[in-house]
């Protein structure tokens, strides 16, 4: 399985556009289409992705840098609904792991992401690589950290 | 009536995603949303705008300059469903007229935007400004021009 991340441009946000969330997990992901309109504002400290299988975008992540803490945060991880269950967003989150571990905006091996509580799918992905919780709980978003 | 424009950053950004096209104007414009992640792409040659009645938000607009032609596009431009039929878009077009008139991209005196035929008080408007149809036509949208 050959599983990549490439950045988003004006070559592929089509696509990310295209890209649907499945309806049980809206409540709990930003639409990449929302997620881009906040890299705009944030575009010297971020950097999203399309995911893709082979030359197939499957799903969307971003990787915003911190620099107040400053740490590397993982943003609006989805794969598309019709591309779920196949071990995608697992293979992508390693590529976001070893794209951070090049440090591309600045130092710092803590890596963060939130997941609502209720998305166990989520949690079970992300303890699997090692993110552990740091007890921080904002609503029903869990806040999780590793560090590199 | 004080109608300015500030640059969408990420201290107003949350009161574009609220701006609400009215019902019926959503088949011809895009959300702000929707065009802030385009924004993302085309970030090196574009700026999106917040259209303010003294400090509050009332609409949302995008420049953009296209380096092929060369020229100035206005993209996206909508008032907030509650804040239609005060003149905010004219005094709004006025302004964006104002600030490519500086040339913040690079040289042109040519202005381009595009409105759906049916959208009669948008051409109503446009052609209010200046605005001149170039005769090209694109489904149902009407490619319109001004030279400065």
């Amino acid at each position: 399985m050959a599983v990549t991340l490439k950045c988003i441009t004006e070559d592929n946000f089509l696509e990310a556009f295209r890209l649907k969330l499945r309806k049980d997990q809206e409540e709990f992901v930003s639409h990449p289409i929302r997620s881009l309109a906040q890299a705009y504002v944030y575009r010297n400290q971020c950097q999203p992705f399309g995911i893709y299988q082979d030359e197939e975008m499957v799903g969307y992540v971003m990787v915003i840098y911190d620099y107040d803490v400053p740490e590397y945060d993982i943003w609006h991880m989805m794969i598309d609904e019709t591309r779920q269950g196949r071990g995608y967003g697992k293979e992508a989150l390693k590529r976001v792991l070893e794209y951070i571990a090049t440090k591309p905006f600045g130092e710092s091996n803590r890596v963060v992401l939130t997941c609502n509580q209720q998305n166990i799918p989520g949690l079970r992905l992300y303890r699997s690589l090692g993110f552990q919780e740091t007890g921080n709980v904002d609503e029903d978003e869990i806040e999780l950290v590793k560090m590199l």
